[in-house]
Parts: C-alpha cells; sequence; structure tokens
C-alpha cells in the first residue's frame, strides 16, 4: 500500500503531471458518456472519477491503470437499472450507488479471501467476443441521440451535428497523429494530442450550441450539472438489495476481469508485477468509494490506462492529478457544461466502442483453434441477441465447457520398449517391443472429475484388446495431481482388476502425487506393486507370472 | 438401439421376469411417494413410471436402469412448480408436465448435439454434499405429513401411525435380510425381500386404514386414484414457458448426472459399456413421454435400479414388465389405493432418503484432499440454506473454482543435466548441474486460459532471478495442449524476450501440439530454435554465446 509514495522520485512528477492533464480532459466528455449510456444523470459519471481513482491509488497495485466509468460496465449497468427505474430518474442514480456498493462488497470479500484466480475464468477468445458484442449493443444504443431522434425517423439539425462529429473524430482517429507529427510535434505528443479529439469536438459542439440557433431547433443537451463536490451518499433502496444481489455479483467479476486484462498488457510492457488479490481489493474499494460519493460502477479502463501510459504516468499520483482537476471542473461554473449537444457526446461513444471492434483474436483462434473461434462467435451473439448479463454467463460456460470438453479427450499411449534399450515409447508412433502378457499404459493428464470417466473407459477398452494381459502398469510420468474423484475411479479399477485377477500396479508416481496417495487407503489395497521406473517394472512382471 | 432384444437369449427372460416384479413393487409406493413430494397428485407418480421406462427401454444404453419417479428430482421439481402453483392443483400437475417436455426437449438436444461430456461438470465429492443436503431437505419436508400437523404440534394417530411405519421400516433395513437368511431364503432373495418393506407396509397400512377408525379420527390418505391408464397429455400453461425454461435447464443437466453416475457404477460390475450421448437421447426421450402421458420429470434412480440388478435384471424387458405390471395395476380397481395413510407415505420416503445420507465420500477427501472436502460441506450447505436449485449452481462453481483454482498453480521445474549423462532433473530435488547463460524449465501442464498467467508470472520471476541467462528453453515434454490464450501469451513472451535479447527456445515439444503451433505464426517469429531433445538445446546453446 503506498509503496509508490515512499519511494517516489522527483524525475517520475513531470510525466505524471502531463498525465494527470491528459486523462483529466479526456475524462470530463467520457464520464458523461458513460453516464449516459448506463441510463444516469450526466454528472454522476463525473463524481464516478474523482473519488474511485483516489481509492484506487491507495489498494491497487497497477501504476498506470485509470479507474473510473468504462462503457461495457455502464451498459451493464443500464441492463440492471433499466427495468427497475426510468433513464435519468433519481431512483435510476440511488439504485446504480447500490450496485456499486454490492459489486465493490463483492470485490473486497474476494480480495479477503484471495481469490484473484478468479481472473482465469474467462478464455481471451471468449472474453474478446464478449467486448465485441458489447461494443456493438453500446453503438447501436447511441444511433437514436446521434440521429435525434428513434430510427427510422431523424431529427435534422441532431444528426447533422451528431454525424459531422462522427466524420470529424473518425478522420482524427486516422489522420491527426499524423498531421500533428508533420507540423512538428514529436512524436508522443503527437499521438496523445490526437486522443484529445473528443474534447476539442465536445468544446466545438458547445461552442455551436452557444453561437447559433440549434437549441431554438430543438438539438437536446445534457443539461444543467450541479456544481459543487459529490456529497457522501447513502440513499439506497431497501426493495432492491435483493434484486441487485446476482447483478452485483456478476458486474464485479467483469470489473475485476476488464480492469486485470488491462493493467496487465501495461504491467508486462514495464516489467512491473500486478498483484490480482491487491486489483480486488483496489477495484472494490474503489467501488464502494463510488457508490458513497454517489457514482456507479468503475474499472480500469484499458484504452484510457494507455493513454495514461503514453501521456507518461509513471505512479498512480497521475491519477490522483486527474481528480484534483475533474473536482477543481465541479467547483468552477458548469453553465458551460449544460449546454453540451447529446448528439455529439453520442458520436464520442461510438467511436470510442468502435475501437474495441478488435477482430484480430478471432482470426488468431480462426487459424488456430476452431473451437476457441466457435466460442468467440457464441459469446459475441449472446450478448448481442440475449443481452450482455446472459453473455457474461455464455462465456464463463463456454470457456468451463470447452475445457471439460478437453479434458474429456486425454491423451493416453499405451507403451513398448525399444529393443535392447529402456526407453519406452508409444507403440503407435515407435517399433517398441511389447509382452503379450503386460499391458502398459501411459496416462498423459493430470486425473481429476473431468476426466476421469474417459481415461476409465479407455483402460476397459485398452484391457479388452489385450485379453492376454495379467499385469496393468500405470505410467503416471504425466501425472501431476489425482483429486478425490479420481482416487476412487482408481480404488474402484484396483477392485475391478482383483475380480479379474490382473495385476495393477503403478510406475513413476511423482513425489507430490505420492505423498497424496499415502493419505489414502489405495496403496495398501493395491493389487499389484508400484515401481520407480517402467524398466522396473517391465523386467520384474515379465519373470513373475503372476498377481504378486 | 434394441440391440438387447436382437441379441435376447431364452436364459435371460427369468431374471428379468423376476427384477420386473419385484421393481413394480417397489415403484406403486415410491410413485406416489415422490409424486408427493414434487407436490402432485399421487397418480402422476405412477404415470411417470410407466411410459418413461418403456421410451428408454428403446433409446437407452443401460441394461439395469430403473427410469422413473425420483427423490432429488421431484424436490427440484417442487421448488419450480411450488410458487407458480398450489400443491396437487390441476395447475400443478400440467406445469409438472410441462417441466418434464422442456427438460426432455434439453436432454434430447444436448444428445443430438454428442454433449455427453457434460456429465464431466461435477465431482463426486460435490455430486455426494448435492445428494447428502437434498435427501435432508426432503427428510424435513416430510416430517409434518409423518406427524399429521405443522411443527411443532401433531396429530396422535397420524403420529403414531408414522412414526411406527418409519420403525418398522428402519428395523426392517437393519434386519430384515438377516432375518429372512435365518428363515432358508437364499441371500440374494432375502435381501430382494428385504427391499419389499415399504410395499408390506403400505400394505398393512391400508388393511389398518380399511378395518379400524383411524381415518374417522383424522389420518389423511392419498384419495381417489382414479383408474386407467394414462392419457395423451397435450395441455400446458403458455404463460410459463419462459419461468420453466432455466429450471427446465437445471434440471435437465442434474436428471442426466444421477441417471449416468447411478448406471456407471452398475455398468461397471458386469463390465458393460454406457454411451453417453445415447444416455442424454434415452432420458430426454423418456422426460418427452412422461410429459405426453401426464407424468412429471423423471430419471434412473441409483437404488431402484440396484434392486433391479440384483433381482437378476438382464436387459430393458424388465423395466418393460414393471411397466406392464404398473398399467394393470391402474386397469385394476385401484379404490384400495385410496386408503394409504399419508404419514406411512412419508415414513417409507424418510427411510428411503435416509439411504443416501452416505458420508463415506466426505470422509476419503478429508483425508485425501480438504479442498474436496470443502466443496461437500459448501454445497450441501447451499443447499439446506439456498435451496436445491441454488445448490447446482453452487456445485457446478465449486467443481469449476476448484478446477481453475487448481489450474492457476502448475509445476514448473528449473532443470539442470545430471553430470555425465543425457538425463535433465529438477535442481530442486537432485544435484544436477546448470549453465549461467542458460535457463531450463520443464512445464509439468497443459497451457490454457485457466493457468497461462501463473505460467507467465512464474517465468519472468525465473528470469528475474537468473540475470545472467541468455537463452531460456521451454521443456515441453509434459504439455499435451495448448489453446489459444496461452499460444498468445507464449507469442507475448517471445516478443518480450527479443526486447530483452534473450533467446526463446522450446524442447520436446509433443507431435501433435507441434502440428497445432504449424497453424500459428509462432514458429516464424520464434527468437530462437525448436529442439528435439532436452540435451540438444544444452549442447548447442552452451557453444553459441548469441541469439541464434
Amino acid at each position: 500500500m503506498l509503496q509508490w509514495l515512499k519511494f517516489y522520485r522527483r524525475d517520475q512528477l513531470p510525466g505524471d503531471i502531463s498525465a494527470g492533464l491528459v486523462v483529466a480532459m479526456m475524462m470530463i466528455p467520457q464520464g458523461m458518456a458513460y453516464a449516459l449510456v448506463a441510463g444516469l444523470s450526466p454528472v454522476v459519471g463525473i463524481y464516478a472519477s474523482i473519488m474511485p481513482p483516489i481509492v484506487y491509488a491507495l489498494f491497487g497495485s497497477s501504476m498506470t491503470q485509470s479507474v473510473g466509468p468504462m462503457a461495457i460496465i455502464s451498459l451493464m449497468t443500464a441492463a440492471v437499472i433499466g427495468p427497475m427505474a426510468p433513464a435519468g430518474s433519481a431512483l435510476a442514480n440511488v439504485l446504480a450507488a447500490q450496485l456499486a456498493l454490492v459489486s465493490g462488497a463483492v470485490l473486497l470479500l474476494c480480495g479477503l479471501l484471495r481469490m484473484g484466480f478468479l481472473a482465469n475464468f474467462f478464455s481471451r477468445p471468449v472474453m474478446s467476443g464478449f467486448t465485441v458484442g458489447s461494443a456493438i449493443v453500446i453503438a447501436f444504443d447511441q444511433l437514436h441521440t446521434l440521429l435525434g431522434a428513434e430510427l427510422p425517423h431523424m431529427h435534422l439539425p441532431s444528426a447533422a451535428l451528431g454525424v459531422g462529429s462522427l466524420v470529424l473524430l473518425v478522420a482524427a482517429r486516422q489522420y491527426l497523429a499524423s498531421l500533428l507529427k508533420l507540423c512538428g510535434l514529436p512524436l508522443v505528443a503527437a499521438d496523445i494530442g490526437a486522443k484529445l479529439a473528443p474534447m476539442a469536438v465536445v468544446l466545438g459542439g458547445i461552442a455551436l450550441m452557444a453561437t447559433t440557433g440549434l437549441a431554438d431547433m430543438g438539438v437536446r443537451t445534457t443539461g444543467a450539472i450541479p456544481a459543487g463536490l459529490p456529497h457522501l451518499n447513502l440513499a439506497s433502496s431497501s426493495a432492491h438489495w435483493r434484486p441487485l444481489l446476482q447483478p452485483g455479483l456478476l458486474i464485479g467479476f467483469i470489473v475485476f476481469l476488464m480492469s486485470m486484462s488491462g493493467a496487465q498488457a501495461l504491467a508486462q510492457k514495464r516489467n512491473e508485477k500486478l498483484v490480482s488479490n491487491h486489483e480486488l481489493i483496489g477495484l472494490g474499494a474503489a467501488n464502494v468509494a463510488s457508490a458513497l460519493s454517489g457514482g456507479f460502477p468503475v474499472t480500469g479502463s484499458l484504452s484510457r490506462s494507455a493513454v495514461n501510459f503514453a501521456a507518461g504516468a509513471n505512479t498512480p499520483l497521475a491519477s490522483l492529478i486527474t481528480a484534483v482537476l475533474l473536482a477543481c471542473a465541479l467547483l468552477a461554473p458548469t453553465g458551460w457544461l449544460a449546454l453540451l449537444p447529446l448528439p455529439v457526446l453520442a458520436a464520442t461513444i461510438i467511436v470510442a466502442v468502435l475501437g474495441m471492434l478488435e477482430m484480430g483474436i478471432l482470426h488468431t483462434a480462426w487459424q488456430y483453434d476452431r473451437g476457441d473461434a466457435l466460442a468467440w462467435i457464441a459469446t459475441c451473439l449472446g450478448v448481442l441477441v440475449l443481452g450482455v448479463e446472459a453473455g457474461v454467463i455464455i462465456g464463463v460456460a463456454l470457456s468451463m465447457g470447452t475445457l471439460i470438453w478437453r479434458a474429456s479427450r486425454p491423451h493416453i499411449a499405451v507403451l513398448g520398449r525399444i529393443a535392447g534399450t529402456e526407453h519406452f515409447r508409444n507403440i503407435e508412433r515407435y517399433p517398441a517391443e511389447t509382452q503379450p502378457e503386460l499391458l502398459v499404459l501411459r496416462i498423459d493428464a493430470n486425473l481429476f472429475f473431468g476426466n476421469v470417466e474417459a481415461v476409465s473407459q479407455r483402460i476397459e477398452c485398452e484391457l479388452a484388446t489385450h485379453q492376454s494381459a495379467r499385469h496393468l502398469v500405470l505410467v503416471m510420468s504425466a501425472v501431476n495431481s489425482i483429486d478425490t474423484t479420481a482416487l476412487m475411479a482408481l480404488a474402484e479399477l484396483n477392485q475391478s482388476a482383483k475380480r479379474r485377477n490382473i495385476g495393477l500396479h503403478f510406475a513413476e508416481v511423482k513425489g507430490p502425487v505420492m505423498d497424496r496417495l499415502r493419505n489414502s487407503t489405495l496403496l495398501q489395497e493395491l493389487n499389484g506393486k508400484l515401481f520407480l521406473s517402467t524398466a522396473n517394472a517391465w523386467d520384474q512382471l515379465h519373470t513373475a507370472k503372476d498377481v504378486a
């Protein structure tokens, strides 16, 4: 905790200041936009950008993570709150904070129980499919704001403003960095300058609204943003604790996944180490802080953290500076923000989520492992067709399903001896000698509930095709663990072998596995012997004709 | 399909007839009792015992499985239907059939998609904890029927009858088999005779009701059982399709798990092979048949199948005989069944589920693997505190959680050479020589999304402690698969190694893994070489001082 402050070096300051400034400029339109995605008042997005990063700086382990509102989490919030309260209502704001509290409590609990391994529940293709599906949903949801009316209609002045902003932002994304470089800006500065295009477009939009008659023509704006710092918010709806419980759990899970995947990519670039249990605590505390200051669920945003990183952030001080600047913005007169035209904000949202439409992982998976590619597609379709919550559940189910499906096809080789040596190899791949009374199987997988049935069936199958075998030797050199289910299956195999008068022997059992097996009765009851090497088993069982 | 009929031998007939008779005698009280557990009219339980076993005989793969009502599935049905319709109402019966239809359709679909691997989603400790928890819930729910009034009150005549039956049944369970043996019955016949105690007690209860004034004293009975075969039932409630969807999915899953675990134990005893995809089809068809004949969700019952097996069942003909006998019972006058006292039926349920309170697996797990034991306890408590549906979800989550948690701690060894040999061993366990510029790591796990982060962190950690290493050799002899997530992590490791000017080499990559890797760009971009053996890598990299 606060290790970074203890060892703070003066030369880290300039980078932190510039990053703090840049991210604050990004955060103002982004916070308001993502609050709108969540169906909340725009100011909630700014509140959620002040206390959470401060608290995360105290407890988190990433140096460059920018914690605050994030598109997908906002979408999930909208999916939960939407059916319970009208968008933008006071109740919606209360429920959003309550949801952040539940998510934060879940994350804190998981952190205290050291459940950081939860980050390993999603495969990357599934995560990517989930992100792409969510991005499409968010972009599609913004279309009517962009065009100023429900599809297929449009409000011409709004649509002109919205589509114009969209074109400007897409052009800025493509060409602004190169243009700024041509103008003589250094490479990094040019890249960062390009990231501030949304703020520039927003300011342009406000200027247009202030100087032209667009407002009279019916272009909608964000409306008055209350000035002043966020208050301590203890409002909650007691009727909604129960319905918010399960969604809060899911959102907490995705908050953690989103933050970890972003932070890991950045930590790797600087060879920093991320501690997943600290991340749980940091994100949990940030969400609780968001709830208590009238915000909504927050997480680390990959795109914003990347800007923070590129703009020179060395420590969480950058995020603290961002938070202070946002607080100052709320303390200053906020009248100008009220003029922000919604179509422009919708354009910034659409351009932001377009950046999430990353198809590279689908491409890699399609080439490399069709099953992973299908999981990508199924998760993406799940989000599009059944919604974002169902998408998370489908994603976990598919990740686990792929895992169990693969586990249910373990590799098992029948071994023979390479003549004249002590080497044993798969008889399908090598010309190796076998003995009719001896069946030697090497199990190339850890034994656990997911593959125990497949292993049993394969062993029975091999015994059926080797009717003359009097001894079965299981070579355990590739088995690193045996769980209780597998232990029981081995005990059953042993009983069955005993009934059929077949010796069951183990060879090359690893140290940790053997230590564990000594806590069971399997070894005492074994209808055979333990051998240190397969060669030992081969030699001894060759001469002994009967079960030892 | 119907392979057993094609090869039917005359000598199999006596066993099938005796088993058919015995199971029919068990089925009458059991079917009615489990229908009551599900909150349905007793006759529904008998309907569910006629068509499902007939259909299962056509499509299933187990020779001795007895498909029909089962306590835990009835409990799950009650949990779903209870909040939607009053117990015993016509709507409850309609919804129960509809639930069976949904479960059956899910099972059929899974069977057609060849998703038999779903049986591997529960570890045995979790399955056992789930069963024990459910048994306790069922027994507890029957207490008020046993005692004739809501606790803490009791209706004395009912309580006397119920507790008397309970004592008789428990005594029969303990001593009847030995007693019958002493009376000269052969061992098997004595065991089977003891299993018919519930039917005897039920008949005794009916006789008592018919001859004494117990009914006038207020002892409740099952009431009139409509005579006649089940009709084709197409009734459904269109308002309830959606709320029945998710419970139907869960029940289908548990139907499959319960049936598989029972059938596997029996198939093993006769060295028969169970085909999980056929089981899905057989159970799916049986549930659809149950729905269409006015029944409710059914599955294979371990205890009943064991009786079927012990009474001599050789083929599914035994189940067909049971079904025909039950149909005959419905065609004969059913007036006598109306007198069946509910406290007696409650006693048979309690004794039946007491047989499920098997603590052996908890004991084994506690000795062998504390994590599995805790999963047992958590699942059992989950069922007791949060209900049977939540129990299933907790069970799957815990099985998967244990799996990912274990996967997140993969075994990785730093290897050294046993001096003067070509053998490489873990330097922590053997006195092996190392080279300062060479770091050789053996990864003892398949690489997939669940452990990829842990493997990356461990590799970074080893590189940090071996600052002089210019070459990193990953020995892949124990890696049987690499998924897309792991492929991407290896590509990132390769980029990172390139940046740091460290060679990344692979040794002993298995054939199937290599075939797969050729479909990716990793090998072309590799900042190093592939070696057939670790010894090759050792020798070549020893002489070459720089990255190849």
